[in-house]
């Protein structure tokens, strides 16, 4: 495929006309408020000590001779016949005291690193859906075209801090080897970090490679300061398989990021109680975060959380409920509590960039702020429970995330914000419009949306009356025509190019 | 015209097949978690101190003869001329002494009283637009018909507590009776507390006198035990208009709920910034307070916030943004320092039931929860920056509600909860579908939502692929159809047509 490079950023805008979409400067965000508490101290504890009772006592199945042979040298009681592994919690609190509460993951820029733990939030583009939607191309299979297009949106915009695993499933291609192709797609077409596959160590290793390539440092270097993440799925209830544990541990060794997640769907994979839930989570979770441990003490690790309920008369996954914002809340309630850097999701379950899917995702990326996520997985452009990638849909959620960002600016309160000298002299029944306190900061006073229309209904009519959603269309088709490819060396590219050559070669037909 | 009086509820329901719209029972909804604190300590006695500075020095006109000459006898600095009233803190301190912190609204059905102050919220219809909207019949003026249809949806969803003033001016019948026509409605219609408008004392002590009627109690007993409120809009900045003022005293004479609202749009009406709306907002808001206790101490009255900005480039007001949201958190912290009761908004600005209107009435309505609005007004259907009451945005907004009401639950956490027995049951990869636990709580453990779908791709667009706008209308035609009209005395009925058709013979061209 061939790649039209983008040059001349400002001069092409100028050339243009219309103004560049707006939007919110490259800044790392921080959540200056206190956590929200939704649980009691005492809950937290009981929630802890359920979840420890069920990794004493009922234990996790991991298929993996490997872990399993990790978890017996380290003390726990493994059966071998039936791959459970029951630990104590002094090698949870062990595994707690070697992870780190907060990181840093650097991609080919560091202008671009993301740092996670403490008060910091960054966000990602959606991952993993089957199928992509656009309002003008409809619904259609995964497929590179797109992917490529996704991800210069992702890069685009400056509150998409990283990306997540892929994007949308580029399915015209082998199974085998199009994440070397995913890889690629990254690090050339954007300049921030991502989230290799684990499904085997194989696929893992290879995204590994190709950061160090795209940074020009050894795999060393690279395990003392790490370039991707990826997520552990846990087969829930209370199974690791076989390839992800691989993934997880070939992570681990190298010191790269791992987010350990359990598919704690209440009512289906786990039970129909919150409380139950999350105890289930928590044990799930925190078994992962002494698996990276035992391979790599220090290896970063994170805790993720995706508890969410389902449809009880379908069985259908629904996202931004009520309880899956609760547990939003509540989970980083449990992440603190063992001093882990956070990650959550704010999902939807509908089939359209509608109101719906705006509304379900507010409910979720509330509990996510309030719990002070720091990862906030999967927060723009995923629609229908993560089985597409939808364009508006993205454009709808970076509104969403940047109107979160402004809101998580703190309210100044000194002699000039409070402006009793402006106060004073206007008349009553007046107004502030021409005052000099206006006039100096009425520009960068308030944030400017990037989809939101303010006209009146008139002139809104006038102007074709769109909906947002007919308006996200125009921004994305707007801002990929925007988009700039940021700068990579020729010789690096070409290294990257043989990486992938050579390993499409190597893998073949069978499994990376 | 005529009402068609429904009849028979259960039989009806049964009798139609498909099953009603679900909601949630009818209950009081309280905040059961610690309020969000946007503002440190020393930032709210910072921006008292500012609003006790205007009050003091700047000062606030008032352009009413007879309020000037309370504030006078109360010890006031009054400037007959410039109608301009400067009021010591000691004032301030005196009247807070006597407001109340609580207090009840009861309508003529006792079940339907609302609580306002504490831990309560409670939801009204959107208040005041001159036109309606639903995706059907497009836009038109205000109506009765309409306005009629409104308060029916109002009256059968339990989560919308009690009516705002006018859902929509009916402007086809004469501007200075209309409000007898509505108030009629109102008492016949449903049977929840509403808003007077207090434009002129007439117009509220009609509607005081209206309650009365229907609650068959004397003005005495009424001023005693209160049934309606009103919003008193401050002339930001710092002026109270004649009918307003009259308005508001009428109201406190009568021992009736006053809610003193300053219109502080950013940038117009008030500071640019946030810190200087916020010491305006407070001073005003005071200042109203201050009046109702010269009135009568012990008159129940409100801390009114509806803090936003306007678009700095147009000019047009703008709700659902970040300021408006942090702004809803913040304003809460000052009226639980001064110990009242405290009304916000969830606005939006966006002209169609879309998902801008969604996520701006999520920024807002979060800012509203988080922030312990007490009564958060015109919480369902509001359009346009309030410009159009929207059947359409009627149901989304209910939806949104009812989200919130679930969030406000409480997580439990016992031994029933935490479900041991059910993870040590369910086989690891396994699934909870079939356990006890799960059968015993299917049914009522998730909130089931009215507007959300959680079909999957295919089988929503079999069904018609609507989304979540479309299906609204669905809604709200299906609410109509099971409205039932509350039941109401034949003489109570017949004394408020009189009361009526006396009033508005009365008025004949004049003011009421």
């Amino acid at each position: 495929m061939t790649e039209r490079r983008r040059r001349g950023g400002a001069e092409r805008l100028h050339s243009k006309g219309p103004a560049p979409i707006p939007q919110l400067p490259r800044r790392a965000v921080r959540n200056p408020y206190p956590p929200m508490q939704i649980l009691s101290a005492d809950q937290v504890e009981a929630i802890h000590e359920a979840s420890m009772h069920i990794l004493e006592n009922f234990g996790i199945e991991v298929m993996s001779a490997r872990a399993l042979s990790l978890f017996g040298q380290a003390g726990a009681i493994v059966d071998h016949a039936s791959m459970n592994v029951r630990l104590d919690r002094g090698m949870v609190d062990a595994a707690l005291k070697t992870a780190p509460a907060a990181y840093t993951l650097t991609p080919r820029n560091p202008g671009r690193a993301v740092r996670l733990g403490g008060d910091n939030i960054v966000f990602t583009l959606v991952a993993g859906p089957p199928n992509v939607h656009d309002m003008e191309r409809g619904r259609r299979a995964g497929n590179l075209a797109d992917y490529r297009d996704l991800i210069r949106l992702a890069q685009h915009f400056n509150c998409i801090h990283m990306l997540g695993n892929q994007v949308c499933a580029p399915i015209e291609l082998p199974a085998n080897s199009r994440h070397l192709d995913t890889y690629l797609a990254n690090l050339t077409l954007t300049d921030k970090s991502f989230h290799v596959s684990a499904i085997g160590g194989g696929r893992a290793l290879d995204g590994i490679r190709m950061m160090a390539i795209s940074r020009g440092i050894t795999m060393d270097r690279l395990a003392d300061d790490p370039g991707v993440t990826t997520i552990i799925s846990v087969n829930s209830p209370r199974r690791f398989d076989d390839m992800m544990s691989d993934g997880l541990m070939t992570m681990a060794e190298f010191g790269q990021s791992v987010c350990v997640t359990p598919f704690t769907l209440m009512g289906a994979m786990s039970p129909v109680t919150l409380a139950g839930a999350l105890a289930q989570q928590n044990a799930e979770a925190l078994f992962g975060v002494v698996l990276t441990q035992l391979v790599r003490p220090g290896a970063p690790v994170m805790y993720g959380a995706f508890t969410s309920n389902v449809d009880m008369r379908s069985g259908a996954p629904a996202f931004g409920t009520p309880e899956n914002s609760k547990a939003n809340v509540a989970s980083g309630q449990l992440a603190r509590r063992y001093g882990l850097p956070y990650r959550t999701t704010p999902g939807s379950a509908s089939n359209a960039a509608d109101v719906q899917g705006a509304y379900e995702t507010m409910m979720a990326l509330w509990g996510a702020v309030l719990g002070h996520g720091n990862l906030v997985y999967h927060a723009a452009g995923w629609q229908e429970g993560g089985l597409t990638a939808s364009f508006e849909k993205f454009i709808i959620d970076v509104e969403l995330i940047q109107h979160m960002m402004e809101f998580l600016r703190p309210i100044e309160v000194d002699e000039q914000e409070l402006a009793l000298d402006a106060l004073q002299r206007v008349p009553t029944g007046g107004h502030f419009f021409g005052e000099p306190h206006t006039l100096a900061r009425y520009a960068t006073a308030f944030y400017q949306p990037l989809l939101s229309n303010w006209q009146n209904y008139e002139a809104w009519q006038e102007a074709g009356g769109l909906d947002a959603t007919a308006r996200a269309t125009r921004v994305w088709k707007k801002a990929l025509e925007e988009y700039e490819e940021p700068r990579l060396a020729e010789p690096v590219r070409e290294e990257l190019e043989d990486y992938v050559a050579r390993r499409r070669q190597e893998i073949g037909s069978g499994e990376p």
